[in-house]
């Protein structure tokens, strides 16, 4: 049970990333190839498993030294019915996924969502290295959410949940990619702020408006400190719920540095039930990028 | 470590109310006496333990039985700090409780929400009897939360957490009485229908509401049925992060039996992320009223 060696298998609808990690959170191979969405699920399963074998060659280890093959998808799998519930980068709906996977490696195989393996990734070797309960929210073209509880991810009685980005933030309010109305993720997704942006006249995406919000532009600083006001009350709930030790943010909004996190930071101070009775945990930008899924899977096993 | 008793205390602003339960959650005998809120600490958790020690007496047990002492409080204890931060029937403020309680009953305590006990004592012997993963909201003055995982109070990382009725429901909303803007209790309480009531020119309470709903005032059934609207998004998102196995709800309002239930089902099912595809727990009312606090304190042990 004590391998020495961790294989994470990152799932995107563009690559299929494999690398070789080792316990103290080195990555000591990588190996990527297309994804090739479209194809049958068949040979892109097959293709998942050739990608992380040439990893574990690329790290001259043995298979029998690895602790299990781990693998971050944009999707979940029902733990009930052990079916993969919705892949939308290859239009995958409850798949089998386990069935398809089984065999083709000489190893367990264990999937979770890929905001779920970021936060553990960022829980273990990233920026919430050394703290149990961790929150983390990805701020890209959706929200991805992860929760880390005692260590470990938390994803529902059903390992379907944690999905932060689909909390309600508006009652009512902006439609979201899911269907529903005034989810988090309609109002603090980078494609929010450039819907809200282009609305505003100002033509651009989330890193331009930020960057305009910088030099001081009256527009987009307008649309930067609202973007803030929506994100510092969705994570006034989170905090609310769940008092993580630390909360940390990725993604591409999350690089817009200082001028995001410093009013962030007092606006969750004003917005937050208890913030002053009993503190708030730190907000920190997330430190391994791309890799915290890549970690994350790995350390499933 | 077996002890066949437990030992509740159920702290309010009105009553000190204690029992001692077998294991099979049978209420043996209960002891009751007023709060006397206004006193000192000292004579509160004084009576604290009188009341208690009472409930044994009557049960004709002996304390050496008695798995623990088990407090239910609307209130939390931080667990980083163990005070208890704010316990606003008694006026009480980061107090030290457990230096009151210590030795004044030959047994361990523990503290912890009455909220969390309710939706403990109903997982354990109520509505929910039976499921390992719960969520229950109690709607009455305020709204309040507890989160059932694993058959465990989940209360956050500190002790702090799960406060549900304080997640925002609706951004920048109305005035919540924690002093926040939006929350769910400023939505979804008894008080908040009647306040929404006496706006729409209808005298009465949340139950005087529900029942000219029932008989076909319009008024009324309009604001029932934006009351559940409000309900259903709150426990939208519930859901959307933990993906219970059952949901409870006490409270006043929940004896509005089907008027409240029906339509909140099928609201719940148009407004929830992936209910179409991953379904939707039950939600059905509490079974225990106000001995569910009792119990659930009691099996803190």
């Amino acid at each position: 049970m004590n391998k020495p060696f961790h294989l994470g298998l990152d799932v995107g609808g563009t690559n299929l990333a494999a690398a070789v990690i080792d316990s103290r959170f080195n990555i000591l191979s990588r190996a990527s190839i297309p994804a090739g969405a479209g194809r049958s699920i068949e040979a892109i399963t097959d293709d998942m498993a050739k990608v992380s074998i040439l990893a574990v060659e690329r790290a001259g280890i043995s298979m029998e030294d690895v602790a299990g093959w781990g693998i971050g998808m944009p999707s979940c799998v029902n733990a009930r019915t052990n079916l993969l519930v919705h892949a939308n980068c290859f239009g995958w709906h409850n798949v089998p996924i386990y069935d398809y996977l089984r065999g083709k490696l000489p190893l367990d195989v264990k999937i979770d969502n890929d905001a779920n393996c970021a936060a553990l990734g960022e829980a273990l070797a990233g920026a919430a290295r050394g703290h149990e309960n961790a929150l983390m929210l990805t701020l890209g073209t959706g929200v991805g959410g992860g929760i880390i509880l005692d260590g470990k991810i938390y994803a529902g009685a059903d390992g379907m949940g944690a999905e932060l980005g689909h909390s309600k933030l508006v009652f009512e309010g902006e439609r979201c990619t899911c269907g529903q109305k005034g989810c988090l993720e309609a109002y603090c997704s980078a494609t929010a702020l450039q819907r809200d942006a282009a609305r505003a006249g100002f033509e651009g995406d989330a890193r331009a408006v930020f960057d305009a919000a910088k030099s001081g532009n009256p527009v987009a600083e307008g649309l930067v400190d609202r973007y803030i006001a929506y994100l510092a009350a969705g994570l006034s709930t989170f905090i609310t719920i769940f008092r993580p030790e630390i909360i940390i943010l990725g993604g591409g909004v999350a690089a817009a540095g200082d001028r995001l996190f410093v009013p962030l930071r007092e606006k969750m101070c004003e917005c937050t039930f208890g913030a002053e009775e009993i503190g708030l945990p730190p907000v920190i930008p997330a430190l391994l990028g791309n890799d915290a899924g890549l970690v994350g899977a790995a350390f499933l096993f």
